[in-house]
């Protein structure tokens, strides 16, 4: 086949094409700026251009863990387009893997982002990476590198796709998990702050199917259906750490896709179950106006959103009581664990 | 607005619209099989079901550094698509973060990857989990977790991107960088397995203007297109750790998107300047033939891809003797560290 290529006029242009450097540079260099605001000193600065150095103290107790997880804010960047906010998804992606991290009792320590469009738009850029930095500001986490990619083809020109990694720290023994969860715990639900960064495949499927718009105020809320929408995944770092300076914390589930029914498990021993009493809190007005909407059943609803409940922490008995006379309305008993005897793992009623 | 919404009929199927639950866990659970291929005593099986948990040794030297680093494979996913192969692609993101970290004098400890895609083939997943798994264990690298998401609406059906995350470790008085680097250094060159991960969007624009089919022989090439064009990014860590055995290295650049005049500065301090001689190697017969092909300028050339070296190690003399005289053909002398003197970072000659 090779005889009948012929060279054409040239191609240079193309090398240009995908990634406009002096246009992205700019952006790229906005985000170093931001970053910087949230670097602390056991980043070693000026040191490492492909790859961010993290000094460890000397002298780490003994068992010391490095805790690291991975996560996406996933078809959540559809409806950001779609409203033109981006600020949100940055403090998403930071919140759901401090989050992640967190349900083994570990606290962050650095944190890296990727982020890749079909045309790098230096303000969404900007506006992500200032919600980025604002969370790890608050999470006493840096921001320590990322990359930020060009794919024409792959990606739509508006579209964009942002994933995390987060590591943090913890000892042996400061470990959290099913290890510990005993019959009589107590099931501590902490509130969400909307649906977080799941369900949204569901959601949009449902705004299309009714040919609705983002600026919708849905019977029984009070805000833009698409305000409500891109709330930002809080962090559950502070509430946490507050709660084991109470007691006794056993264990922590992230509410995050597959909601309570599939996530919960992932904390529990084989022997023990979790009875949930759902009436315990008021589930937001966003998911029943979703429900509404879109006649979605009970079973679904739970499987797909966190319902107002987006951590769960197994506790000791006397932790809870602690925690439910000093805290905040924010934390709610809503169940307890029991011996497992033939029942489903979550129970809901 | 919101009195015009009435409820329509159950859209209950929509949450499984977007994610078959079903069909994708049955590739995820092959991908943690595979993962599971990797794993080294230090990560803690069991524990933390939401983010991997590493134990670090007790008693670790004095100045011990995390080094961190993430990477994506960029559009090279699009030729793998193209072309119905992604095994490569596995060891493409692997060895990117690999040849990353190694830059600083770091080794690999775990590694971690997102996988997003409009909608998850099996047989596609699992290829390139093999990949991950196969370049994992030859690092000597725990592959510990990672996300795998379905993102319709963003990502094509058939479309992918693919990022990873590394973490490996090494002593402040072992880092390398540009604070070691003095005049009089020697430049060795190791050669590349190809285009590594850089350069395809160029390709792609070109085969399209062109008309081409990636089973196409190029003149001057012996086997199709788009199996040159998928050959896997090599990993350098071991020609780097024997490099280091011999004498001293004092840093190390990893040549991707950029080329030599993008990356090698990355790793000089700004009173010297390299002098890189081309003609110490032959460029490889594929570059050649994208360029005759395209009619692209050489320094668009240099500026776009590896031209068959994609790390630089910047040695000092007595070391690059050794390495010349022990090592295969594989590392090349290609220029030295000169000083400054009102010279561009890097003069290609």
């Amino acid at each position: 086949m090779s005889e009948q290529i012929t060279p054409g006029p040239p191609l240079s242009q193309y090398a240009r094409a995908g990634v406009d450097r002096n246009r992205a540079e700019g952006a790229i260099r906005r985000v170093a700026q931001l970053a910087a605001t949230t670097h602390l000193p056991s980043l070693m600065a000026g040191i490492g251009p492909f790859a961010a150095v993290w000094r460890l103290p000397d002298g780490l107790p003994p068992g010391t863990t490095l805790v690291s997880s991975t996560d996406s804010v996933g078809t959540k960047t559809k409806i950001a387009v779609a409203v033109g906010r981006h600020h949100g998804i940055g403090r998403d992606i930071v919140n759901h893997c401090v989050n992640d991290v967190l349900t083994t009792g570990a606290t962050p320590l650095f944190f890296l982002d990727y982020f890749a469009t079909g045309r790098i738009d230096a303000g969404v850029l900007e506006q992500i990476a200032e919600g980025m930095a604002a969370a790890c500001r608050e999470a006493g986490c840096s921001l320590v590198g990322g990359e930020t990619a060009e794919m024409p083809g792959v990606y739509g020109i508006g579209d964009y796709d942002l994933a995390g990694f987060l590591v943090g720290t913890t000892t042996v023994d400061r470990l959290l998990g099913p290890q510990l969860v005993r019959p009589g715990d107590i099931l501590l639900g902490i509130r969400s702050s909307g649906l977080h960064t799941n369900g949204y495949t569901l959601v949009r499927h449902l705004v299309a199917e009714r040919e609705l718009d983002y600026s919708v105020i849905l019977p029984g809320t009070d805000l833009p259906l698409g305000e409500l929408l891109l709330a930002p995944h809080r962090s559950y770092l502070n509430a946490v750490l507050s709660l084991r300076s109470l007691g006794d914390v056993h264990a922590l589930a992230h509410i995050t896709g597959g909601g309570i029914p599939e996530n919960l498990p992932r904390v529990l021993p084989e022997e023990v179950a979790a009875v949930i009493e759902t009436s315990r809190w008021e589930v937001p007005s966003l998911f029943s106006a979703l429900q509404r909407l879109g006649d979605i059943s009970e079973e679904e609803m739970w499987a797909t959103f966190n319902m107002g409940i987006g951590m769960i922490c197994v506790v000791a008995p006397a932790t809870a009581d602690q925690a439910l006379s000093s805290s905040s309305s924010e934390v709610v008993a809503i169940g307890e664990i029991v011996d497992r005897q033939g029942r489903a793992r979550v129970v809901l009623r």
